[in-house]
């Protein structure tokens, strides 16, 4: 064979180990489902329990801390199995990155749950230390989505990605909406964050519903019981879609209720997106296999061919392959071309997220606020112009030129 | 070391490793420069050689031949040297494709030499075969700019392809000008194309001079001969600034010589931004193994301390390690942003050309066309409309929707 024939097998050997690293990245991301859920439970729980002072949620508490620590451990596995060692990784400075902010935070959570089970925590506060953790491995997710070089694949990362932000959004607002009803009042200041909650849920769907697979959507479809829809609907009419002023207490436990019931009818779907990951990485991986084999046999017979009738040595190909390697060039280069433009398709549906980001960084670095102030920030100026949180991003970012110190945080990186 | 900061530490050893397959690329782009050149001058020497009737430049050809075909085996030898067998390299399977497309033009090389010594080819179909070869060798130098991941490499990987793709347009528009006016006589159609040519070669500049270094900006200054220059441009003026008409064939040879003159002094500049690259990949590597030693030191003291003092197992962090490691992950989000961000306005300057690539995929699938004409066609479109390429294949771009089979394609690839 000659030594463009060898590239152009090499070419197709990076997609294959490109298609594996990704399989295993599928795979770590079904397990963080898993986690995710588990940990949204215990947040719950440990809501009502140090709400109720300790009466609600005892025990069942106790059992999901075990359940949490048994998904912690698979996960920990998963990161285990990522080869740190060989610096190889296509992306590993920033999931690695993401990695040591998880691996760090679930090793606080022990000091945690001692604090929640001695009551020695507001319910509140107890709750951001849950909301940073799976924010956490959703960054995780995030990463894994956006270095995924296959188009297919990418599309069911994004999809999933979405539909887990979207899941935690739900979370939250159950959280958010069992601690109002349980206040037994509302200020206008919380129905807004209520229907951000809301609206956040929305968007994130809404690009789940884009970029998901016609089976997952069918699985969706069927997890939406219309009861649980409707009772959900009706309480939020009433906790942040009316007047501000006071709720009835009565309330908190069918909320926290119909939303838990919500949130469990959602794990179907993150299982089957799960599924249809590992199996579309599988195709995929059989497929580029197949086509690596038929392109080899091809190349070897030409060769062969070639080196039977070939009496002089140039020209160096014969008339078969001089017909042959130029198409099978060509139509890689195509082929190369069109996944890169699906590809940048599908990603701009990320860049909503990384823009926030960017204004969150933007505004941590200038205003020195965490990033939690940041986020605040946005959120409240979203809420304030009702316009979207990426719009309000977007215009941060636009403004970021003339913010004080801007340029010099530039010249220092220089 | 807790396992937080053995992933924060694999984070910054993937970036090390990145960066010396950064350095390793940056060394074949150097090669490639060589041969560009070398192959630039024996086209433009064949071109004349075979335009004079074989009278001129004869064994001035031969020479360069035998330079060329030494900087040949440099650039196959650091082919070789890429790690094919691994299938680990980043953008491997597009870079890989690139390189298979050179071989294989490489391959036919020999076959183009013997019809131009045997004159058995037209100067316009040999100068044809050089300019895919050249265009094949800056695509792979394309592929290395795209696929950087440190955004100081990647602005002077943007750098340097701009200088060499604009170099390219100079090589062009030497052989286009000199048989113009060995024709003696230049119409309106290749009036317009040899100011494309001119448009051409100042867009590429234009990004150099905003992506370059100080340093190399100067060399390109010092390599600019006023008297080149004026002549050059005053020859333009005569060949493509007035009314189409005669042309003085006699000005075919100072034509010739001054552009020569003029791409010899490019090659200086070449040379700068090879070594400024190679400098740049070896100081950030340094760099970056420094960070990366500090790091190590810090996180193993923090824990070698943590490990005296602590007399129960949880919580987990000593005071000094709960205060720095969350500082260091919180450092390390920051500047991957901050580095993401820079990388996003670097490549932002490699979309224009995106869009051109795409565009012509475009045309070539729906308009059977092949490359040569959905280029040449993307160009009459530009030159017609008096609008930038980029424009022109934007407008293609955007109309793909409603072009005759564009679904069709698209569910094939599903």
């Amino acid at each position: 064979m000659t030594s463009g024939s060898s590239f152009l097998l090499a070419a197709r050997q990076c997609e294959i180990a490109e298609l594996e690293e990704l399989a295993g990245t599928a795979e770590l991301v079904g397990v963080i489902g898993r986690f995710i859920h588990a940990l949204q439970r215990e947040r719950g729980m440990s809501n009502v329990f140090l709400g109720s002072g300790g009466t609600r949620f005892g025990p069942q508490r106790l059992q999901q801390v075990a359940e949490c620590r048994s998904c912690e451990q698979e996960v920990r596995a998963q990161f285990g199995r990522l080869d740190t060692g060989s610096s190889q990784a296509r992306n590993g400075a920033r999931l690695f990155s993401r990695i040591a902010v998880v691996l760090h935070g679930l090793d606080a959570l022990p000091a945690l749950r001692q604090r929640i089970e001695g009551r020695a925590i507001e319910a509140r506060e107890a709750t951001a230390a849950y909301v940073k953790l799976v924010a956490g491995l959703l960054a995780v997710v995030f990463e894994a989505a956006d270095s995924a070089t296959d188009p297919e694949v990418s599309r069911a990362l994004v999809a999933m990605f979405n539909f887990m932000q979207g899941k935690e959004f739900t979370g939250q607002e159950r959280a958010f909406g069992a601690g109002a009803f349980a206040a037994g009042s509302i200020d206008a200041a919380g129905q807004q964050q209520w229907r951000h909650l809301v609206e956040s849920q929305q968007g994130c769907f809404q690009v789940f519903g884009d970029f998901a697979d016609a089976d997952v959507l069918r699985v969706d479809q069927a997890s939406r019981d219309a009861q649980v829809f409707a009772e959900i609907e009706r309480l939020r009419r009433l906790g942040c879609g009316g007047h501000p002023g006071p709720l009835d207490r009565n309330l908190s436990l069918p909320w926290y209720d119909g939303c838990t019931r919500r949130l469990d009818a959602m794990r179907t779907v993150e299982d089957m997106l799960a599924l249809h990951l590992r199996h579309l990485c599988e195709a995929r991986i059989a497929r580029a296999r197949a086509e690596l084999r038929d392109q080899r046999a091809l190349l070897e017979a030409l060769a062969a061919g070639e080196s039977r009738t070939a009496l002089d040595a140039a020209p160096a190909y014969g008339p078969h392959l001089e017909r042959t390697l130029p198409a099978m060039l060509q139509e890689q280069a195509r082929r190369l071309q069109a996944m890169s433009d699906e590809l940048e398709t599908v990603r701009s549906s990320l860049n909503e997220r990384k823009a926030v980001e960017r204004a969150k960084g933007l505004l941590m670095a200038h205003r020195q606020m965490s990033e939690d102030e940041a986020y605040k920030a946005l959120r409240q100026m979203a809420m304030n112009q009702n316009r979207r949180l990426v719009d309000v991003a977007e215009a941060v970012l636009a403004l970021a030129d003339v913010l004080p110190g801007a340029e010099k945080d530039m010249s220092s990186r220089a």
